[in-house]
């Protein structure tokens, strides 16, 4: 078995176990999940991966129409561990662009991740979602892994207040118009507090990211200031 | 000179500049200083470390009692890049156990660095501080950066919001009285809010982090549920 890859100049070494990715069982992760209809229309979603032990993950199919579809269908996805916060903001308010996709064994993956691997659904059960797709069914989905892929080149990352700050952002924006319905100008207040932060320490690609999310939220939601 | 280094058995690799260390231009990081007094008491504190350029950071010394001290008296500081949650945790909270501590050239350092600098004092700015230490006294160092050190066992990490809501809730924590006099009680929610998230996605030092913080805040303020 061929033990080494490469994706875009990008090195990769093969891991037997989700621990190799530092996931532990019982933790959520929050990953990009990438998957194909059986037409070949790729798509990429911000999901919580639950790491269930060694080989098997759960996920929660809520609100992420393509990803849901798709899964359903042919029951195939790449979890992608990412850290670039463009990437999380774009596959949130829209559609993540061409060029951020790579290909392992003809599936669509990120092909900046710092690792990933394929998995196939195993067991699928039904649950109440949060939301209106799908008249209200959503899907609690339990995932076989396959091929965990690390690259080579992992870096040290020094804490940082802003990639925070956007994480945290696009969880509000994913559900400012359902569960906090009710507590929109606390939370909105906060997006505000939180912003202020990453544009005083982030980086580029966190502040415009940030700056994304509040001008959509705002564009959504006109009674916003 | 010797470009390898080994404390408490982690290799580290010397590096020319903050950027090795994935830190850069204008950036805020969260890290932990290390300091010791001219009578070799040794301290270590959470400082946000701005990234002035690829040899310079510049520190705001306002709340940081025994760090302030240290730095003024003797110039001296080792700044390291930490990803365990409790030792953030500790030394805000209180004084980091003698365990948690290693020594680079005869100065204490966290011996579980991920990477570290030395550092000392070329520039002193007196500035007004935000609480009532030191008769209102506060400063702002310039200060050089002389050894970078990177550990050779760089992990990934996957993102996962408990890590979020630890440092999130230390920096609360440390303003409670203060910037957050007259918003105490939507702060107290939010924190409450970020427990249960990290309960639910965390680690058990992540979890034991929040639970540390929200026992300690509680002691001081008996009307917090």
């Amino acid at each position: 078995m061929n033990q080494e890859l490469i994706i875009n100049n990008k090195h990769y070494k093969k891991a037997d176990n989700l621990e190799s990715l530092n996931m532990f069982k019982g933790q959520l992760y929050e990953t990009i999940v990438t998957t194909q209809s059986n037409e070949h229309v790729k798509n990429a979603a911000p999901i919580g991966v639950i790491c269930k032990d060694s080989n098997h993950v759960v996920i929660h199919l809520d609100n992420c129409v393509h990803t849901h579809l798709n899964i359903m269908e042919n029951g195939e996805l790449i979890v992608n561990i990412i850290k670039d916060p463009l990437i999380f903001t774009y596959s949130t308010l829209g559609e993540l662009d061409e060029e951020y996709f790579g290909q392992f064994n003809g599936f669509p993956m990120i092909k900046d991740s710092l690792g990933f691997f394929k998995a196939h659904v195993i067991k699928t059960i039904d649950k109440k979602r949060e939301n209106d797709y799908n008249d209200g069914k959503g899907n609690v989905v339990t995932c076989g892994v396959e091929d965990i892929y690390i690259s080579e080149n992992t870096e040290i990352v020094p804490l940082n207040r802003a990639m925070n700050a956007v994480i945290e952002s696009l969880v509000y924006y994913c559900r400012f118009d359902h569960k906090y319905k009710d507590r929109q100008e606390i939370i909105w207040t906060h997006m505000k507090e939180l912003n202020r932060v990453c544009q005083k320490v982030g980086n580029e690609s966190e502040k415009k990211s940030m700056k994304l999310i509040l001008d959509k939220l705002k564009e959504n939601h006109d009674y916003l200031e």
